[in-house]
């Protein structure tokens, strides 16, 4: 069959132009006479592609040098143990909780540290966050934890908090699992960012972390060494075997955002204007409808997922049999929220919203 | 160029067919309209592809139903953490130490319960295993280690020990990750299997546990969610989001190794045999040359693994550029060791054994 619209919230579409690079490297790579999956991870040719991912990467989000970047494994879930046992010396840790996903989070470290509600969004059910200046942080916290995009809440923190300006001097742990790349980060902001690739940049098994230089070396003796920052970083992410492929896949994808044309805007700045209005032909068709619903206040609404609901539960199986006849797959939403969700990754063209928006209207003018 | 004989200890050489497919795959798996990298992992397709990876690593290896198989992420290295996080309820393990892998394991282990040595062949210069009945084992240990083929040292255990007979309760636990696959393993003798995926079966980013189902459900309060195997168990492998094109590829190779065909032998038998036979080729060509030098104990010789010495340090750059020349890659040794080393996994082909044997006979004649 044709290619569809895949609206997935990860694993998630990838650009065509890396898959049928990909597809045509498979057997030899750019004439190593290998593929890139059988290349011993301490040879030349695998080298250089790290490099080039991790160049790339660097280039594409303006990573400072005082940042280390580390490519591993076990992914965001993981990472909710990694981060506390790396980073909060046994000590305090401040969660904000936004969602499903730094509610997890929370829950995790607190096997490995004091880890303390800064603010939760409970009572406003999930519609916004709370102004970081209403957080409750605590003097000498080891971190303070922040998921910029809530996957499944469909909500994102479009500017990260200045914590200095506020008097706090912990630094501050975004997981931007779902919107890593898809727009600039203010490191100045950042003490430490980690994500999955499966969603932005690449496929299932990778998990990229950006880590002040500072915040390396202060891992709990309990910390796994396969996950110790320190020896990760030492050993230029090559301290266990890393996944090679993942990282050839996810620097193949940093390419093609670097060379990314939106009007006249190149690279990350284009990719994040082509978000924003992916996402807003999306948003305008949901608020206009008098059909569609999605209570996430405007200012914190993702331009990555979308999440929205019917007037009517037993419309939400015709919707999506009709969608995916139509090519527009993948749009169920999260068990635990129900409804439909819409993923707008980078790599989903204006076309994929385009025809989303055309299946919400014709769909809503027949069941209005 | 053509595709080469490569000879890495891992990552390692994959079947063609198996790339040639995933190649064929990448833009449109079974015309789904996208890649396997692009599914939810929460979606029919992709269950499917678990299905018939377990299904089929089950079947190849006779894995009896009281075994859980879990795909997860780590490596060896990470599975040297995550064992003892998982088995050793902080009491004590014993270790045979037989090279670098089985030390590693034992050092990493040491910091989450009593680790024990219970032998080391570091006396016999790593060219042998002391014999079970020798191994220092305390009654109650919570299980005993053993790296049952040392990639590095070239040792293997052909035979797995029978703990029980000598009086031990304790589970066995083997790291196989340099052999897994390419041999039956007795799974009577056996509590707990492991190995990555990027040596025999795949690529990297894949671990394969095998674990006896009472021995789940035992893991410290400081073991990761992520790699609790009862979590990931009981979430069949996608508590976090799973590496879902590794399993993939995986996959694609239990296939073509139930489909291996050997003289009368067909699956796992015939993968055997045929290692077995590569591997007397290269050893043939090493103990017949009163040139090449190998000193492991013929009993403890790996199949997989052959390291091997030139009687000069002066020859090991031409013999390895012109290995180079005619397409046999990847044949330096470990640095930790130095000399030559030649992987032979499932994937290598005769061909490839008879080109390297060709290789040293011509080399050695005209520099013996």
């Amino acid at each position: 069959m044709a290619r569809v619209f895949n609206f997935s919230a990860g694993p998630a579409t990838l650009p065509p132009a890396v898959l049928e690079q990909a597809a045509a490297e498979m057997l030899d790579w750019h004439g190593s006479g290998m593929s890139v999956m059988e290349m011993s991870h301490r040879g030349a040719a695998f080298e250089s592609i790290l490099d080039d991912a991790e160049s790339g990467l660097r280039a594409l989000l303006a990573v400072p040098p005082g940042f280390r970047i580390l490519f591993m494994q076990g992914g965001g879930l993981a990472e909710n143990a990694v981060v506390p046992l790396n980073l909060s010396r046994g000590g305090a840790a401040d969660f904000v909780v936004t969602g499903a996903w730094s509610r997890k989070s929370l829950l995790e470290a607190a096997r490995y540290c004091d880890a303390g509600l800064a603010a939760d969004n409970q009572e406003d059910r999930r519609r916004s966050i709370p102004p970081a200046a209403s957080w409750r942080l605590r003097d000498g916290a080891s971190y303070v934890h922040l998921c910029s995009n809530e996957t499944i809440d469909g909500l994102e923190c479009h500017e990260l908090p200045d914590l200095a300006a506020l008097g706090c001097t912990s630094p501050l742990v975004v997981d931007c699992s779902s919107h890593l790349a898809s727009r600039p980060i203010d490191w100045s902001r950042v003490g430490l960012a980690f994500g999955g690739a499966q969603k932005n940049v690449g496929m299932a098994g990778l998990t990229l972390v950006f880590v002040r230089e500072d915040l390396i070396g202060h891992a709990l003796p309990t910390c796994p060494s396969a996950f110790d920052y320190r020896l990760v970083a030492e050993n230029r992410s090559m301290y266990n075997t890393p996944p090679t492929y993942a990282i050839y896949i996810a620097g193949l994808v940093f390419r093609w955002l670097r060379d990314f044309r939106h009007g006249t805007l190149a690279g990350l700045p284009a990719v994040e204007q082509h978000n924003i209005e992916k996402a807003q032909l999306v948003y305008d068709a949901i608020d206009g409808s008098g059909f569609y619903r999605n209570e996430v206040a405007p200012a914190f609404r993702s331009r990555m997922n979308i999440p929205f609901f019917l007037p009517d539960e037993r419309l939400y199986a015709p919707f999506l049999a009709e969608a995916q006849a139509r090519g527009l797959v993948q749009l169920k939403g999260h068990k635990s929220v129900g409804g439909l969700r819409a993923s707008l990754y980078n790599a989903m063209p204006m076309e994929g919203a385009l025809a989303l928006v055309g299946h919400m209207r014709e769909f809503a003018a027949r069941h209005g």
